[in-house]
């Protein structure tokens, strides 16, 4: 892992930035696996950046859906760390519950509507 | 797949609380198809109306998580379901958008997590 | 799609074994498009008629363990030609209920054994 | 993770249900963890109940279909949990051996179904 | 989808982009269909046009890495387009046909490692 | 795990074959693992063989196919035993920074076909 004090003044300017927008003096593990490869760190940093801003949907619902793509894909990394910034971002244990639920719920159907070879409704075919 | 007109009791009882909870006409094929299990059919119907229900989380945010595992996992026929489902609830094109993004960035960055073997930040790893 | 006519006496010969074994005149889509590449449809079948064939597992029972692979994974084509297969062998509808409800939950559970960060219990461990 | 001795008398109550339906006097971390959330560890609890009690299936197949969804979805706990299961449930190394030989083999022909475009036979398709 | 004509011009500037980079008059239904979001038509664009020029790996391996992934999750869409990507990039049968045959072989022993339980070897840890 | 000092003489034989191939005194853990069923080695071993050797790509292109389903199938063994096998043959940093990159953009792609339900263009349909 690239630390700090070892990296070029690139990769320091966007760790500079990762710590400045989450208003935190820690950069965590996967931007220094990431940094060995400047490019794709500062292409994944920007879209991160873009992608996870406020917008029509709020901070802590893009966790949320950070955290159901991460669990459905057994991301023991990424299902950590979201599910600790998600928490930073004021998530509770109901909403945790609830999530985990949904999450579950859904990978079941998903396997249930493929089994029984469901048909899509034409009334939910878009257009 | 069982049309009302040929359901048990059994079945058009549940058929009546999905379409009134729904508040609709319209049983969608999920649950036609399910019913040639009636006991697949009340449990999986009772899970979904307590899962989906307004909680700590608003039922909208609970079908965006709902999309999120179904286009993680491919699944044609819910993606389309719950697709038409938000937007029945509310979801904006804005939205929708945001969710994509969101979702494409998650399942990329699960697999750079992966691939470059990150290991879990001390501190996010569960007490 | 390689059809008989037109195969060689190699591809003609793998075609002939599939309908031998599984005592049909019928060799579907999957082999016909495998015949491109006579190598790889030697090396599937004789893969596939090993493992297939009736051992410590009857040959029902492997279909339903294909059906539950092809459905967490999504694969349609799969889903399709082994439920038929499970159905030639014998599956009854009650089986197929209890295996969509087996599959189905167990993509529940898995998913929630990851978010909630579920340890392995020292006495599941392989010694 | 929720002991016995903290639990609420409803937590105790499935605590004590799982112990006598499995002949143990153990609760796995998986039920330990979920007690977090009272009611998905009530409803997860009462359809593993109703999903793995014997039917038109026996409880050992149950269990190896939950291995094959297992090891598909790469959930480290779930294949260790549910390969203790089965193992004291009655599965031989010949078993286990054969259950993997399936699913390692309908891993593989799922994706070249895939990456051949196989369409489905007329004659697999549901009517 | 959005077409050429009733494009916005940010949009048509992609569009341009895109058909002069693959020296082509056609732009693909992937691309008119994320228009609806120009934010994510754009972020996507230079993504893959970053990703996908040559370096390190020219082109064609790229688009074999592509389908590789692509099959693995049963991505129809991914694997219709790329296929036809790298068939045009030069993929000739032989290769096609080994590129298959790697992938199928990678998904079984992936649920073999898994299956198993196998521990990680010492000399693989990443040090 | 099965040691080579306490294995079958026809076990001996395929772990000899492996080390002659790889041109190493080492078998890894997944073979030794594997060995327990010497049906499944051996027909691993002669699969494997077979498919990774140079024909009409060479053996790095092919284990980099091999990372790219490991990776995303998030099999932490395979990931880590071709991570290695993949720089014993020659892959640079450089390499293996464009392949996460493919990988990632690959995953992220998918999901977006998926979730904005984009139909296959009449001309990347295979005939």
């Amino acid at each position: 892992m690239v630390e700090y004090e070892n990296a070029s003044s690139e990769v320091r300017h966007i760790y500079d930035e990762i710590m400045q927008t989450r208003q935190t003096d820690y950069v965590n593990n996967f931007w220094r696996a990431l940094a060995h490869d400047p490019i794709t760190l500062k292409r994944t940093w920007e879209s991160i950046k873009q992608i996870m801003a406020p917008g029509a949907l709020d901070p802590l619902t893009k966790e949320l859906i950070y955290i159901a793509v991460s669990v459905t894909n057994q991301c023991g990394y990424c299902i950590a760390s979201h599910t600790a910034s998600a928490t930073a971002k004021g998530m509770t244990p109901e909403v945790f519950s609830e999530l985990m639920a949904v999450i579950g719920m859904a990978n079941e159907t998903n396997r249930l509507a493929a089994g029984y070879q469901v048909e899509i409704d034409a009334r939910y075919k878009p257009v």
